[in-house]
């Protein structure tokens, strides 16, 4: 047997590559993708290439430093489960998600988006207006009101709200499922004719990520803490309208200038008021003098620009 | 309990950033590692954050894109086992590995370098100079011999030279426990007092790649094919000298200039010629005519430059 005459490829070589350099190491990569047929693809693994290639050449990469970044990201693999998602976590402390985020929301008119976080893992539970979100029972009891419009002010009628927060001990229901009842501090609404939603649950506290991962390795690391500022969740979807993913910040809660993965924007903090008036509160079926919150929603026509309704670029992670 | 007096945090808030934006978000995400104790650590963020924020900017990454590539992460994550690292297979067909292995060992005067590659998993038997490390019965019968030099020609004694290839089959012994002998194909040498080794082995063959878990879809998705032309492997230490891992290349394989993994440098491509000489056939066990190379190994000591002994950035992914 003859090694030029071996087996025939069972591929034939698709091209030639020009033979790896330092100098011309991203070009040499990058035309190996010369025949992705989705050209976006192509686009995309090019420039990863690029900008990949100039890191490691910008720092000097050691192959030490290379096999630790390998571990790292094979102990982020091993901590994925069907309730955590390390990779989200990862690229949220990195800025990647809220980047992300705002280039695919930028300039829109509406509400500011923000990133979604890990912790819609399940779907909100369809709840009344009014209802109480809070089935376990701890925390400062709050109302929550807003309304959603379009960016000319008129009321979006059809809208769905899925909210989901954390608990008064900083935990989602998902992370403690042994603890919280099921679907605790989630609630799917549909707001009334006018656009109007209310309901009840309690003010939310800052939190940390889960950090007994890599990623909380990273922070520590880093000098980094693990915490997030007090916040409730928002999704707000309508046919003919943009999705739109947010939260809700307390203003004045901790940590709200340094979160631990950028989620903040001014244009989504509110004050969390006291309010002393026990006929408001009977009526609603709240301890007087109770805190509340108005978070008024605008979501932007899917015509304004003649774009398509891009649900489909939407993620749920 | 009121929210602005919720509970102390448990961390202080270690830094104010300032506010995540679009245009400053590489900025933004970098002043958040500016606390990390260890200057290289911080570097290496510093620069990783603005590369991929870059990237991200230059191709308008959407949330869509970006769930694919969590995914995508996540599927590797899930691939590696003990005996298979598909993050090194991601790094490889990324030319991040060849990169990284060209950076750390340039400009040595030395035999070149290329990626280790993820199959020396195991330690290879040390073995008898002369010694069949074909224990399959598979293959074209070859006699490898080579020397150990310092770049200034003299012989390096004290040497230890590691080979390992697959079989006739394209396999390592390592993915197949089933069905090779252990160690199949792996041989640790000791040279003679003049550096000089000899072994016999077979002609190695072109081979793929693992390509059933996610690197083999990116592959298939960019229209690449998944083999690597034939090499066998080398990793050469002695004390005093800067390590080397590379391949010894066959001159004329397929897939020469496309290898997956972009491995190939010219000089470390050899011919193969058959030798039809009965006499030396019978010196060293083989049958007759019997293919044979040669492969000089020069080893570049620390000292050249002042560095330091460098084995602890060498790594066995």
């Amino acid at each position: 047997m003859d090694t030029t005459a071996a087996p025939t490829p069972a591929t034939a070589p698709a091209s030639h590559f020009e033979r790896f350099t330092e100098e011309r190491s991203a070009e040499v990569v990058a035309s190996s993708f010369a025949n992705t047929p989705d050209p976006r693809l192509r686009e995309l693994l090019t420039s990863l290439v690029h900008h990949l290639h100039a890191f490691a050449k910008d720092v000097e990469l050691t192959v030490d430093e290379w096999a630790t970044a390998v571990r790292f990201l094979t102990d982020v693999g091993a901590t994925c489960t069907p309730v955590r998602q390390e990779f989200v976590l990862l690229s949220d402390v990195l800025g990647l998600s809220m980047l992300v985020e705002t280039i695919t929301n930028r300039a829109s008119g509406a509400t500011e988006s923000t990133v979604e976080g890990p912790f819609h893992m399940v779907d909100s539970p369809p709840r009344a207006l009014g209802a109480d979100i809070a089935l376990d029972g701890k925390g400062e009891p709050c109302l929550v009101t807003g309304r959603v419009t379009s960016v000319d002010g008129t009321p979006v009628t059809g809208a769905v709200v899925d909210v989901w927060q954390a608990n008064a001990d900083g935990f989602y229901d998902v992370q403690q499922p042994d603890i919280q009842p099921e679907r605790n501090l989630r609630g799917l609404f549909t707001p009334d004719d006018e656009g109007r939603f209310w309901f009840r649950s309690i003010v939310p506290l800052y939190y940390p990520i889960p950090d007994d991962g890599p990623v909380g390795a990273l922070l520590a690391a880093t000098g980094r803490h693990p915490y997030r500022p007090a916040h409730v969740h928002f999704d707000v979807r309508a046919d003919g309208f943009r999705p739109l993913v947010t939260h809700l910040f307390v203003e004045g809660t901790p940590y709200i200038d340094s979160d631990a993965v950028f989620g903040v924007k001014d244009s989504l903090v509110r004050e969390f008021p006291t309010v002393d008036d026990p006929a408001r509160a009977a009526e609603f079926g709240l301890p007087n003098p109770f805190r509340t919150v108005h978070f008024d929603v605008v979501l932007r026509p899917v015509d304004v620009t003649g774009e398509q309704d891009d649900a489909s670029r939407r993620t749920r992670s």
